[in-house]
């Protein structure tokens, strides 16, 4: 039979199911099981797809109990949740924030599929925990530098017109616990404070021209009615540009962890800017100077200075199969996957080198590429045991090339915890388990 | 200050706070009032923007509790829910079956936005309850018209190459009650039996290239493991086209009452196809004419005999805002929403009528345009209190347009209660409340 998918995706496979054709009884089913193994790699070991004995009468003796007998019915469940064999969790590092109030969970990559980050298991961070908002309570004042200060209620905001995207937030956090060079074991760790949501809400731009900014108004103060208020200066012209007032995620309403009723969102911008459980926006003609964007949420270099107001989450990338979450377990075929993303636009490209950075290969880009959204990428290959130095390196469509660990601490030195985009290296050891290093 | 957004978005609103801004103080705030409220349409009573007065001081004293309180922590929620203050439901109609094991639920499309179903969300459709399986324990069998019969476990499925790719799955159903004349006030309950997902699996086709069909192989089998053995005989051509062997939706495992671990999933085709809970695929020369592609899922047609084997959900849309359950509440401004979709590949055009369909005008379409995945619609105007007909009609790719319902009825009488994608309608009431009305 003429193979009627991707050419070239399986090529080896094919030819060991041509080659396999072509021999009788116990020799192919022999072939199969040794050459699926090494050559095309699906099989091996204990872990090979056994050859189905005979017909199908022959699996009627071994129906599974579930089979057997009725399963649950369909009222039970009125709002569904994971199945009870999964262990799908966000995990947190419990010496990394002082409090539970104050802290961070990551989003689980190793587990995740797709672009699309399950609202359940979007990363966390909150500064004063979780608030309890009722929406008929909620109330979003835009108020200073503006003709005509307006509140508005959940209801007025859902009554204007609507956008929705796809979009990333990460906090610019993220990977920050190897600047100086801690090495976490985990891709949760290295890189779950990234989630992808499909997100509904108003454009920032409509509810100003509602209000009229003055001509003065040049930043915008937003803040959350959180316990820790919240709060973060943004420039107009990010106001009139892509940001969202945000009511859905995924279809529904926003979850608690996501600022419910409402938060601002601004597309591939510093987490902590699009701002939950919004309150308020005032307009001004200078940035406020919060705790948030000073002692917090700035970029300390080696000259002791700080760079202020780093806004974009510049493009990033990880290789997410293998990890060390996701070991090899068998030699042969491997479909390497992967997550790059820029906050400043698509992904154009990404290059794949398993030497540590001394050669590159393209990578596919996999699925939907969307603007300041995760794009997946993909490189099938095989593996046969020989110890790999995997990195990923994204471009985006401003030319913009991710760094090296390296070119950026020559930059930006090691006092920072903010804005680690550089390039990621998995050792994968011969026995395919996969280990966190840092080459400099 | 000059608008940014989308140019026509806001063109009254935008008249409004043009008009208002040459105003001064209470005049200013009276027309707002009013001039907002009937012309911009995004105020009006008890429910209008307030004015916000005088300085963001003046809320300090008004701080909500939760701002004075530190809420819940990171730890307590590893796997997120909803907020307590929603009331997110996939609902049943009591009298349509009659166990809970062999049941259906609606997604809840009324309070839904974007595309994206969020997977405790997603619409049901059991005919023997949901198995619990683990997923160790699952094993998918590939026999019948085959070189090299085999049995994948899920780790050998999911070492394979994957596809990830959004799409709808509709039960045939769908509004199958108001064939005759059932009216249901509700869209839950007149479109809820579709729901659409980013989906990720393997293609059938690099299973079958596996076990290699012989020439003669030209239907296959596919049956659930579930106490129904539920099972359609599926062409091979689309098994070696689109057909996908679906481990995860939306990122993560696939839900229990989607078929974790493992489904059949045929984009674009009726969604009892999809196979659930999936045990085997067996290869043979002709259709087995099981049950549920026999006594159920044809179309019984006026003169007695019965349309086998529809398998494509043909080109549907429905307005979701306003519906039933979303009257209008204010008479002003209004974004008409509604989703549309097509089994046979993308949506090309919407066109909305407020009249029963005596005149018409083109949507937009608002947001990702994909094949066989839901695409939203949206017409922004006014309502002043007039009574609407509104209909939705879809147009796809292939030129296909989407029969009224008397066409339906010309050629497939009232016996059938498959396949019903004829235009809808809802009647709007002077006071806002919206009816399911039939034109025939």
């Amino acid at each position: 039979m003429k193979s009627m998918y991707e050419p070239g995706t399986q090529a080896l496979m094919e030819a060991v199911a041509q080659e396999a054709s072509q021999l009788k009884g116990s020799d192919r089913r022999d072939f199969l099981k040794k050459g699926l193994a090494v050559a095309a790699g699906v099989t091996a070991g204990a872990a090979a797809p056994a050859l189905a004995k005979g017909n199908p009468a022959d699996m009627a003796p071994n129906l599974p109990s579930w089979t057997k007998q009725l399963g649950r019915g369909v009222v039970a469940r009125p709002y569904g949740r994971p199945s009870d064999f999964t262990d799908l969790q966000r995990r947190t590092v419990p010496w990394l924030t002082a409090s539970p109030e104050s802290s961070i969970s990551f989003s689980p990559l190793q587990d995740l599929k797709g672009i699309i980050t399950p609202s359940g298991l979007h990363f966390e961070r909150y500064h004063g925990g979780i608030p309890e908002i009722p929406p008929e309570s909620f109330q979003l004042m835009v108020h200073g530098l503006v003709e005509r200060p307006l509140i508005f209620s959940l209801e007025d905001l859902q009554r204007m017109p609507s956008v929705t995207e796809i979009r990333f937030i990460e906090c610019p956090a993220n990977g920050g616990m190897e600047w100086k060079g801690a090495q976490m074991e985990a891709l949760q760790f290295t890189h779950g404070m990234i989630s992808c949501s499909e997100w509904t809400g108003v454009r920032l731009s409509t509810l100003l021209d509602y209000v009229g900014v003055k001509p003065e108004g040049k930043w915008i103060l937003a803040e959350g009615s959180d316990a820790a208020g919240m709060s973060r200066s943004i420039p107009i012209e990010k106001a009139l540009d892509d940001a969202l007032i945000c009511y859905a995620q995924n279809g529904e309403p926003l979850r608690p962890e996501q600022g419910f009723p409402v938060r601002l969102m601004n597309p591939g911008w510093e987490g902590n800017t699009s701002v939950k459980w919004l309150r308020r926006l005032e307009v001004g003609d200078k940035p406020w100077y919060h705790r948030e964007e000073t002692s917090k949420y700035t970029d300390l270099m080696p000259d002791g200075r700080s760079r202020k107001f780093t806004f974009v989450q510049e493009a990033n990338s990880v290789v997410t199969n293998p990890c060390p979450e996701n070991p090899i377990r068998q030699k042969g075929f491997i479909e390497i996957e992967g997550l790059a993303w820029s906050g400043r636009g698509s992904i154009k490209a990404v290059d794949l080198s398993f030497d540590g950075g001394v050669t590159w290969r393209k990578a596919e880009l996999k699925g939907l590429v969307l603007p300041k959204a995760l794009t997946r990428f993909s490189y099938k290959t095989q593996w046969n045991g020989e110890p790999w130095m995997i990195q990923s390196r994204a471009m985006d469509d401003t030319g913009y090339v991710q760094p090296t660990l390296a070119q950026l601490r020559e930059e930006r030195g090691t006092n920072s915890i903010y804005h680690k985009n550089s390039i990621h290296t998995w050792n994968v050891h011969a026995n395919g388990e996969v280990h966190n290093v840092q080459i400099t």
